[in-house]
């Protein structure tokens, strides 16, 4: 099938180009990589329309200024954010046929105070610029789908861990990076109690869920065509815990506490748990536990890549 | 105070303007109306910027298209209702001082199915063009609020009644038709079942929750700035009942009952009840019987007006 990837060159957009093997891909993203079809700036008036030229039946639309960059940047995360979500689904609406659209949201449309689990009818009230933005595209995608300008679902990632590659200065990096850094021998900062619980999902189980939101029928979805993805919730000490059953004392002791108040304040208006009822009963499948989730990093990032695997403890 | 009022030729921005005698109004419609400062366009570009040069402390958006028209003109509704506030908001942004906003939301950011009462943490939902517009700008509203942009609070109202005037082709029209025809010795249509249940609130209180809303200290709203105003849950026969309460069996006797399938599907889709318990706390008061709506009606609209009063039967 014609795919288009919007946003195929980052993390995500590359394991989801690589699981779509055989398709008939348009691979998008601002910054040119390896594999790009088209390279620009989805906020550009025209540009949009040009990446429907060839009339995609599907279309991911992954691309998104970070949380941290929209709110250091405010006019950039409007624009890019939500002028270039409205210019696609503008485009689309005008070329004027029926693309299943998937869009990633985030857990970052809710905002404190929350109830112990977030259900699928809690309030978006978002506390970034970021988290607004992603509701204002789940707004508009629900109403373009009610008018049937395209067949549209936006699924609300929990924060993708353990996360590849170098530590960034998201304030979320350390739940990647007190994983991460010690599975390959290196030390990590904590910035915040053992008592924070988050919500988590492995990129693999990521990509599953983008692959099932783009195959499933939307007709079960009614009109609320937006939903907060299963995830494992686990507290900073049961996410050690599991990576000590993993990897074993030795790798765990590289995790140095730091305590940071400003990345507490940040950390605690974020939610901590989810019931994804209505995902779970339209067929989305979370990690079993963040012990799977340590294992799946390592199967899929250091059994693969020609860095040496970490020393067992 | 120098107050802008933005949508101030319609029905409610007139008697919010009867009501804010002595202060120095700027009042502005898209359509002349007597009194008017200033008639354009709020969605074309440099408009919202000529009418801040004065730079109003005060600023009331009252200003949409309305449901119905939302819904039938899909490019309106969104030029108007959505980068019609946005473009005031980033005006205000960029003009760098810090007024108080207050917008009118609406109930229909909420669409079925829903909780008997819709609470103040239940998700926006909602099934129009109309709705989905005010839905994001109450996201945007609250966002450039956090950002200090403005102080702003969004204000959703409940289906306003008796509205004055002549009958009009809005779906919810017969509410206020039901009421005001009968008063006025004619014969109104009723639609829908006498079961039928929905939210309502008279004028005189909407303009009240505007004065207060004006007023209030929005410190005590803390980042959730858009609140379900209180009202009167009352079922068509509940609102017959006090019709004849107030006026008699004979204006009763002129509602003609014509069960129309469309308009009935089209309500059963709207709130009928809401447990609006921040607004309460934090000081908005509605109506306290739909008795007291019609009693409203009859001195504000009849006891003033040239038209006879109805005889009561």
């Amino acid at each position: 099938m014609k795919t288009l990837v919007i946003g195929a060159g980052g993390m995500i957009g590359r394991k989801l180009t690589a699981a779509l093997p055989g398709e008939d891909l348009i691979l998008h993203d601002v910054v040119p990589f390896e594999g790009a079809s088209a390279v620009s700036d989805l906020s550009t008036p025209g540009e949009a329309e040009k990446l429907l030229a060839a009339r995609p039946q599907l279309i991911f639309h992954l691309a998104a200024v970070v949380s941290g960059e929209a709110e250091a940047d405010f006019e950039k995360g409007y624009r890019v954010n939500l002028d270039g979500t409205r210019l696609l689904f503008e485009a689309i609406r005008k070329a004027n046929y029926r693309p299943r659209v998937v869009f990633t949201s985030s857990i970052a449309v809710f905002g404190a105070p929350f109830p112990e689990a977030i259900g699928d009818e809690f309030l978006n009230a978002p506390l970034t610029s970021y988290g607004t933005q992603k509701a204002i595209g789940e707004l508009l995608l629900s109403d373009y789908s009610r008018r049937g300008f395209f067949d549209g679902i936006g699924i609300r990632l929990p924060t993708i861990c353990v996360r590849p590659g170098k530590p960034n200065k998201a304030a979320s990096g350390f739940f990647s990076g007190i994983i991460r850094e010690p599975l390959s021998g290196q030390e990590a900062v904590l910035p915040v109690p053992e008592t924070v619980r988050h919500w988590f999902a492995s990129p693999r189980a990521a990509v599953g869920f983008l692959l099932h939101a783009a195959r499933m029928k939307t007709e079960q979805l009614g009109n609320r065509r937006n939903l907060s993805m299963p995830g494992v919730s686990a507290t900073v000490g049961e996410q050690i815990a599991a990576l000590r059953r993993v990897a074993g004392d030795k790798v765990a002791s590289l995790i140095r506490r730091e305590p940071d108040a400003t990345i507490m304040r940040i950390v605690e208006g974020w939610p901590r748990n989810f019931d994804a009822r209505r995902a779970l009963q339209l067929g989305f499948r979370a990690d079993q536990s963040f012990e799977e989730i340590i294992r799946i990093h390592i199967e899929d990032e250091l059994q693969k890549s020609p860095r040496p695997r970490p020393a067992r403890g």
